[in-house]
């Protein structure tokens, strides 16, 4: 196995032990290992259809992004990416994993990433005391210009940046959008933005390869390539059939057989790794809302999908594992080990004798963080709590490519066994219109109606 | 009532139309008010015999804090506390909910706060790269020493304080301990380090409020009296037995109920505000530590425990609400508003005619991000999920001291209804034992045996 390859590690989440209950036994996979190649072959079919496309992405031209690398060096120190969900989500989480813990302070390898994933008032202008405007690079990200987050702060970064700098404010800001159609793209080609693009075909949650994610990636100083090629290192990988030779199509098939006939309703994503946090958090968007669906493929009502859940080890040993040992069985893990850190450091203990601190003397903080990790597993394998265990030999550009390409796969082969869409969001249309309405936006009159009769708020209940 | 006041709405997490399948009926709640007032009589007479105490903490004394300030303003322009679970989680989110958003750039008010809460060595040897060890001050908390993160972590900056500035080291580092015993109240001594406590009778999800929270607080610019004034009006008004009156006791009782009886078994935190996003994270400790039990009082096997979930809002909608929405009706929803910023912007609009943007011309984000969080509440509602609001009339240190005394009390009385300990934590002790097994520490011989016998490894099973 090459060394910079990812594993997964199913050990801690099947049992060939049949007293052991909670847990699966390993023949189970064998009886679906006919319906995963079935469901293989159609997506297949599909991604030759063109009909699913983020698989496509790790082998996209990139001369242009690297172009626009050499054109704004030197020139900025920031960039802001304006966007919400996946346009904020992926760019946070390879930020995270892939540059320096601080680099909002301090980047040595490219600008400083802000992501302004909120409408917090508070928050979103804080911003402006920590960046320099004249050294900063803003990034619009929507696909349709739609997004009531993303376009508000886009008028309001707009009005700043012509307001200080004229004519030269469209220096300052680049559109990455729909290449077609949209109210973001009639803006960008109003004021004669740059312009990068939201692919066709290639759900936002899906796009972290795509501009939407490598902009900011190559602008911070992540090797895009690298990143790329991880990623088609295990597109290629999970082009097997076979359940024990492909860990997308394995771990969709463990998670939802865990969900639907073991009751682990609760999917929790757990690096061992402050760095690999925000990929918990992608994860979280990918799963959630690609399966939580209320229609299956057939037209009937069904309500399914697991809830993802974000920890971080060990530090939620502190907060969760209790619940998670002792709890309901409820929820199927995954620990994320990083076999070896870039820096680590070691531990010298003056207080001889002293029993708290004994044993850390000569021992490493990777050594430590591992240790965690498998007295962790080994607990919740004694309560018989299902365990998949993600193994990064190391954190690099290669390997986190291979962590979202596994993900996204896993996701494609999830949406087959649970017989849903994963690649729509109907369920958040709801909230818009009544977001609009409660606005006052034109066309939503009616909504705003319905919302006033349908719900009497009764002031005894506010306490 | 009072304009700071938080306040609890309930409106959307109960029903007075008896077609409403999924959500609670109003006169339910009726039905529980005996049992509340006698498990409040319950809950009295514990604070009465000092076995229920951080209810006390806002009547502390905070004279030794307040020197603390004054003797080491000045010197110090950095705080990095060395601490996990309920000695980080509290520090962070007062820092996160009443500090400048990116205090640790740049903080006006007081020194800039660092909490080391994991032991990533990548991540926590970063931190150095960002503090200038002259100016910076450490706090290390542990009530027994025994953390095996914390003092470790400890260790390397005890060495590397040594090093640098010999006798004078101690200058740099305060204790935060147990006052009568325990490894790192030996080393305090040994060393001559300044102590502060970890009260006893406190549970550390419970001790923010104490000296473990209010320490960093008061250095990094935090109104500690008005923190206390908070959590002491809090106290104060959940005093009433009367459920129409008492938040705490309505909130415990409705995710009691959701839980138990009508299958929410997912209590979902979503403050709508960036600052606050934190504060879900402390909630999630208390509630997940607390509740989610292996054995109850009487000493049998229930695993019970609602499982907490953070989401921040609007953020989230753009990545769970998907799933909240259309997926299983599995969970009871908390939306925590902020009724008025300390900052607004509003925009304009310049592309008359652009649909994306028309409708947000001369709007504040403020009315944006409430409208989304009533667009997604009535959506929620519309779906048949219940939906308890939480008001800030805005954020202060009152509010949040009241925030935090509300939760506190809510979880009590949560551990009565379920009829479990909320206090302990005794399934955490598996994973560490695993974890010193692992790690060679002395006296764990026979578990790291164990270990190797039960779980043997196939290497088929790493894919």
């Amino acid at each position: 196995m090459p060394a910079q390859q990812i594993r997964l590690d199913i050990n801690l989440a099947v049992t060939t032990n049949p007293e052991v209950k909670h847990l699966m036994h390993t023949s189970r996979l064998d009886d679906y290992q006919k319906m995963i190649s079935d469901y293989h072959l159609e997506i297949e079919k599909e991604k030759k259809e063109r009909k699913i496309r983020f698989q496509e992405l790790p082998y996209q031209d990139t001369s242009k992004l690297k172009a626009l690398k050499k054109e704004v060096e030197g020139k900025f120190d920031t960039l802001v990416v304006l966007g919400i969900g996946g346009s904020a989500l992926g760019n946070i989480a390879l930020a995270s994993a892939l540059l320096h813990s601080y680099q909002q302070i301090s980047n040595k390898k490219g600008l400083r990433l802000f992501v302004t994933d909120n409408v917090d008032p508070d928050w979103f202008t804080d911003l402006f005391d920590v960046i320099d405007l004249d050294k900063t690079l803003f990034n619009v990200i929507s696909k349709s210009g739609g997004t009531a987050e993303t376009m508000s702060q886009f008028l309001y970064v707009w009005e700043m940046l012509v307001g200080k700098y004229g004519d030269k404010a469209k220096d300052h800001m680049i559109a990455t959008t729909d290449e077609k159609s949209g109210y973001l793209l009639d803006i960008a080609n109003e004021l004669g933005l740059r312009k990068f693009v939201v692919p066709e075909g290639v759900g936002g949650r899906f796009s972290v390869l795509s501009d939407v994610g490598l902009l900011s990636s190559i602008l911070i100083g992540i090797d895009i390539d690298e990143l790329l090629a991880g990623a088609a290192a295990m597109e290629k990988r999970c082009q097997s059939d076979e359940l024990m030779k492909n860990p997308a199509y394995m771990n969709a098939l463990l998670h939802y057989l865990y969900d639907t006939q073991m009751g682990k309703v609760i999917s929790v994503m757990m690096p061992y790794s402050s760095t690999l946090k925000y990929l918990a958090d992608w994860y979280a968007q990918l799963w959630g809302e690609s399966l939580g669906k209320r229609y299956n493929l057939k037209g009937q009502e069904v309500f399914v999908g697991q809830t993802p859940v974000k920890a971080v080890g060990p530090t939620d040993q502190h907060s969760q594992v209790q619940l998670y040992c002792e709890g309901p069985n409820d929820k199927v893990f995954t620990l994320v080990e990083v076999e070896k850190n870039h820096k680590d450091i070691s531990f010298s203990n003056p207080f001889k004798g002293n029993a708290g601190t004994d044993y850390l003397d000569k021992r490493s903080m990777n050594e430590l963080i591992r240790a965690e990790l498998h007295g962790t597993s080994i607990a919740l394998a004694d309560f018989e709590r299902p365990v998949v265990k993600v193994i990064f030999p190391e954190v690099n550009a290669f390997t986190v490519g291979q962590f979202i390409m596994l993900y996204e796969l896993q996701t494609a082969m999830a949406g087959k066994l649970y017989q849903i869409n994963p690649y729509d969001q109907p369920g958040v249309e709801a909230g818009k219109k009544a977001t609009f309405a409660l606005m006052g936006r034109p066309g939503f009159e009616d909504e705003k109606k319905r919302i006033e009769t349908s719900y009497s708020f009764d002031y005894r209940f506010i306490l």
